[in-house]
């Protein structure tokens, strides 16, 4: 896969590749609405592949909130569906979610076998993201890119945040376009095509900082919590 | 005015009497508003107290879009209300913004006159503000709270971002319940009673992390530019 960055970069196809700290990216819009709900209050998010294992999971633990989408669209069923400003205006603090994206959760848990950490990143999360992976180089699993269907599912919206990432990661002043790359990319053009707000895609590409999402796996599969960015204090109170 | 902390905090009535470093809360939405804005491309906010000075300023400047409320509602001939989420969707990369809103920008302009520094502050701008602050003891402008009016306007949203700032300030642990008290606040109750989305007032109380906004003046009035969180780097690429 083409890219300016030196680090290893995957498809969603190749997901299941990747090893070391893997950096799985959906901006538009899983991870977006992850790191939101967990900024919100929701304790842990649980990661499934299929919308069967998110009704299972509610089966064994009826308190949970189902949310996620199948090919963009609300999923029969489900509390919420794959949108940042929906979770926005939504009282989820305290509840734990299921969730369940065609792209970013699939991508997650296939890449999750290999990894030794494995972070689930968004623009939101640029910064925090950049803190967490620590002193080894990453991979990323840029998973609206299939290269099965190429003309279909580019990527470039989730290219362009892993190389925000990689630029913050390396103390490098990260690409001014970022926002505009995901606003204008193939990806948001398809979620306008089937219907999906403006204001989904446009906070997806707001550029303010929130928690990354860290993956776990408990008895219930593939979980997530959140690591807040952290900041210099500029008054030192001792 | 009753509060938890030793720093000095007044009520909109009594915005110019404040001096040295001064803070002027308006999550509610002026600043909100105002920092996403900046987030996403705008240059400078204009603020005016008044309708008239928003319209004036567009006669002299036809390029500027006008933004605010009167009353929490939209303002005949503005281009954007007063709405965190209107302005996320909107397209206002490059444009300069005129501001005008009862509480916030009003409290911003008459404070400013005395201030050594003054910034206007939000939830989101928390993480900055306290950066910028600096060593010295800020005074809080509660812009929300009016002592004329103190049944209806109570300033719980502002004066629970103040004591979160106040706290980011002194190295200590921010409060939990500031995103619930902005929330189940008399004026998140007023703006619902009028129609305001709720998608709005959960995004003021969104604990993720976005620049403040400071204040200068300049031949046009008093102008504000943004000030981003700054952030530790975890690898050491030298």
């Amino acid at each position: 896969m083409d890219t300016a960055m030196d680090a290893v970069v995957l498809d969603r196809d190749h997901a299941h590749e990747a090893s070391g700290v893997v950096v799985v990216i959906d901006v538009l819009r899983a991870f977006t609405t992850g790191s939101l709900a967990v900024a919100n209050g929701v304790p842990t998010i649980h990661l499934v592949a299929d919308p069967a294992d998110a009704f299972a999971l509610r089966d064994a633990h009826p308190d949970v909130l189902l949310m996620g989408e199948e090919g963009g669209l609300p999923i029969d069923g489900f509390d919420l569906s794959n949108s940042p400003v929906e979770l926005i205006a939504s009282d989820v603090r305290g509840r734990e979610l299921v969730h369940r994206t065609s792209s970013g959760t699939r991508a997650a848990v296939a890449a999750f076998a290999g990894a030794d950490r494995l972070y689930c990143a968004s623009l939101l999360s640029a910064v925090a993201t950049a803190q967490a992976i620590g002193e080894d180089t990453p991979t990323y699993v840029v998973s609206g890119r299939s290269a099965e269907r190429a003309a279909f599912d580019d990527g470039d919206d989730d290219l362009a945040v892993a190389e925000h990432i990689e630029a913050l990661r390396l103390g490098r002043t990260p690409p001014a376009d970022t926002s505009h790359r995901i606003i204008t990319s193939p990806a948001a053009a398809r979620l306008r095509e089937i219907g999906v707000a403006e204001a989904d895609i446009r906070c997806a590409a707001t550029p303010v900082h929130g928690p990354t999402l860290m993956a776990a796996r408990d008895d219930r599969g593939l979980r997530l919590t959140p690591v807040p960015p952290t900041w210099r204090p500029v008054a030192d109170p001792r």
